[in-house]
C-alpha cells in the first residue's frame, strides 16, 4: 500500500494529529499554505472527490461538521476559514486519498490563484 | 428578505442554473474567477459553514455529489476541479448564504493567493 495518508491512517508514518474518530483524521499539512493549515481526511481510501458514493453522503457531512469544530479548536471560526477539496489535474491534487484542506489565520486573498 | 441567493432560489432574480432538485440549487457566478466557476446552494437558507447541524449531514453528502455530476456536465472531471466553501472575514465569504464554488477549466494555481 503506497497511500501515504492511508499510513498516517494506520499510525506507519507520524503525522500532528489534531482529530481522530471511527471515520476520518485530521493532522497539520506539512508543508502549511496559511497559519492554520489541517487536513481532514476519512480513513477509507477514496482517491478523490469522483469516488463518492451515495453510501458516503453522511461521512461527508461528518467532515464538514467536523471541520467546524476544528475551526473553533484553533479559534478561526470568528476569524473566518477556507475549505478546499482538490480533485484532478487542473486543481493540483497531489495526493490521491480525498482531503479537505482547512485554511485560516490571516486573509486568505482571492478564490483562486491563476 | 434580503438575502440575494435566496431571491435566486425563489426566481425573484434571474441567474443561469444549471440544476436544482427540491434541497439544492447550482447557477453560474455572474463574476467567473475560472473558465468554469459555479455556484451550489442549499434551498434553506443557512448564512454560513458554521450554521450547519447533525441534521443537514445527508444535504451536504448531497451537494457535494451533485458536484461531481456537474463537473461531469461541463467535462471537467476528467481535466479536473476545485471546490472552495468561505467562512467569515479572513475567507473573504461575500454572500451570507452558504455556497460551494465550483471551479475549472483551467490550471486553478496555488491552494491559496496570498
Amino acid at each position: 500500500m503506497e497511500c501515504v495518508f492511508c499510513k498516517i491512517v494506520n499510525k506507519e508514518i507520524p503525522a500532528k494529529i489534531v482529530y481522530e474518530d471511527e471515520l476520518i483524521m485530521a493532522f497539520h499539512d506539512i508543508r502549511p499554505q496559511a497559519k492554520i493549515h489541517i487536513l481532514i481526511i476519512p480513513k477509507e481510501h477514496i482517491p478523490n472527490n469522483l469516488y463518492f458514493e451515495g453510501r458516503h453522503k453522511a461521512l461527508i457531512g461528518h467532515i464538514i461538521l467536523k471541520a467546524n469544530e476544528i475551526a473553533k479548536m484553533f479559534e478561526i471560526d470568528k476569524t473566518g476559514f477556507r475549505l478546499i477539496v482538490n480533485t484532478g489535474p487542473d486543481s493540483g491534487q497531489e495526493v490521491f486519498h480525498v482531503h479537505w484542506h482547512l485554511l485560516g489565520g490571516e486573509p486568505l486573498g482571492k478564490l483562486i490563484c491563476k
